[in-house]
């Protein structure tokens, strides 16, 4: 096993290149993105040196595993009690299984374990990557770009590093939150509040700028910030009622910040939709309709939003037979595929 | 490529050496539980043949993946709703973590996709394997087998081939049962009922063993099939309450079981524990305190089941360095670890 030991590295070839490892990494591999030059500078590297990719790298190369790997970069506490999550997943299912590919779903206690999921992904165990809830700062995605597998982001990463070959799927936040505006403004609401999702994701960041699109100038105290929670919903809520006691809609960023201002709203006499009308986001069933009253709200196609991604990847330029049957669903050469949104009337507005 | 193909196989290896492809497999990744005697005529094959183990294979011995896989016999929707799965791997995704060790989940639509989680336990991408939630009937266990990696099952398997180096983790489930039964008799109940498990899982066969351990020659009336959900306790309720309207307790499989006959003796009018008296098992909360009035219940361990099969997982002795730690909690060379459990007494009974 010795001669294992002596022979060159990753980072050798990448040295000697004059290129980052994720580039020799993503050549070896034969995934695309890589300039017809630097891809030449690899390879006579890789010939100079003798290099063999090892197990991993080859077998990328040599076979397809038909396996793929879902990661959120959430713990996995929070990945469990999330229908969000649970809904997606159940699209991306039913997809992978279709195509006779095993779904991996990696695990995490926390951000401090991505480096992990990282050399997992590395490590050639899987054909690609489905992956979720990035928060701007977090690492995972340089990671998961390290590892060279290809990826198919759920929601639109928030980064902006001039790359254009960052493929992900995502719902019209900011469309569906002018819709959900506008239908309050309708009703003829003039004190509209907005109560945010966590804003250093886009989706969240995304429906505040169609809050505002729908409502330039409108008096800043009319938004407060919340978490996705119905928790955060409740605080939010109480935030807002003691700074506008005369507002008369709230758009809440998700279904469960809106069951939490429904909550708060009720205990505190107000009565919905007379007093305040009240619309979400997401139409997350069974949440949306047992809120008391039911819960109008804009509604995206959270599980075949899940089946897309699994689509696009599988379709990938790797992957030849089974490509054709999806190209009917989803543009040619997609970077970020955004789907529609619907606002669904019920009792609260 | 063309090397590749005419290398001899683990099936030649396998007829060479008058063995299954399992134990081949077994022999080469180093796993334990091959006798002596068939380990050396698989040795004398591989040589013979100049047989190159795979590369999966080979990676299991020359290096670990750090990742191991859990593996749920159960739909994908199945094992996101059910907070029994995710309390274990809670427990499970703790220990991997702290052991740097990925945690690596295989989701599947249903049992026709278990021969492809059986060809990606095999192919070399993790280290071991943590197998829940067997029926009777079910093909995983052969195929985790054939997989050739070390493997810990959740809950007593409930097959018997003679085998005795099959490791698993359960609770002291009929032992529980006696304790809740006999609760239910110290209270003065004489007509006791029992609401079963599905009796294809032993954990329910267990517990309705304990049943009959203290109540040997009960009515057969006052034992009803439920199924580990709350509409299946429900179902069950109705149907002991005409049969035998005297019934003046019920020892319910589990929690969620038991919440859905406490709904239903509420329904009649029937006072509790005045006039039944009511124990589940698993003391699931928020569940078991949440029920009106809050559930007496045997209490089991269920994260720590988890963190104790990924314990027995990472000392196999293939792992050598981090096994010691953990061997003051666990017996020396375990085959099925039995958890005691705890009776918790809240209102019902």
């Amino acid at each position: 096993m010795s001669a294992t030991a002596s022979r060159p590295t990753l980072e050798a070839v990448a040295e000697r290149a004059g290129v980052s490892r994720a580039t020799v990494s993503r050549v070896v591999n034969g995934a695309h993105g890589v300039r017809a030059a630097l891809a030449e500078r690899v390879r006579r590297a890789v010939e100079e040196l003798g290099y063999v990719p090892n197990q991993a790298a080859r077998s990328l190369v040599t076979r397809r595993h038909d396996a793929v790997a879902v990661v959120a970069a959430e713990p996995e506490t929070r990945v469990f009690a999330d229908p969000y999550f649970a809904q997606q997943l159940r699209g991306i299912s039913k997809e992978l299984t279709a195509h006779d590919n095993q779904l991996v779903l990696l695990l995490t206690e926390g951000r401090e374990d991505h480096a992990r999921v990282g050399r997992y992904l590395a490590g050639g165990h899987v054909d690609g990557a489905l992956v979720f809830s990035l928060h701007l700062d977090d690492p995972l995605p340089g990671l998961v770009r390290d590892a060279g597998v290809p990826t198919v982001f759920g929601g639109r990463p928030g980064w902006d590093d001039g790359r254009d070959d960052v493929v992900y799927v995502d719902s019209d936040n900011r469309g569906g939150a002018r819709d959900a505006v506008r239908h309050l403004a309708g009703l003829g609401r003039t004190r509209i509040a907005h109560i945010t999702g966590p804003l250093d994701q886009t989706s969240a960041a995304d429906r505040l700028a169609g809050f505002r699109d729908v409502r330039a100038g409108a008096d800043p105290g009319l938004v407060a910030r919340g978490d996705f929670t119905s928790g955060g919903g409740e605080r939010a809520m109480r935030e807002l009622l003691a700074r506008c006691p005369d507002l008369d809609a709230v758009f809440a960023a998700n279904d469960l910040t809106a069951a939490g201002a429904l909550r708060v709203l009720r205990e505190r006499g107000r009565r919905v939709p007379d007093d305040v009308a009240v619309v979400g986001f997401d139409d997350m069933l069974p949440v949306a309709e047992q809120t008391d009253p039911p819960l109008t709200t804009v509604r995206q196609d959270i599980e075949g939003m899940g089946r897309l991604m699994a689509r696009l990847l599988l379709r990938g330029p790797d992957r030849g037979a089974g490509a054709e049957e999806s190209t009917a669903t989803a543009p040619d050469t997609p970077s970020g595929v955004v789907l529609p949104t619907t606002l669904i009337r019920r009792a609260s507005a």
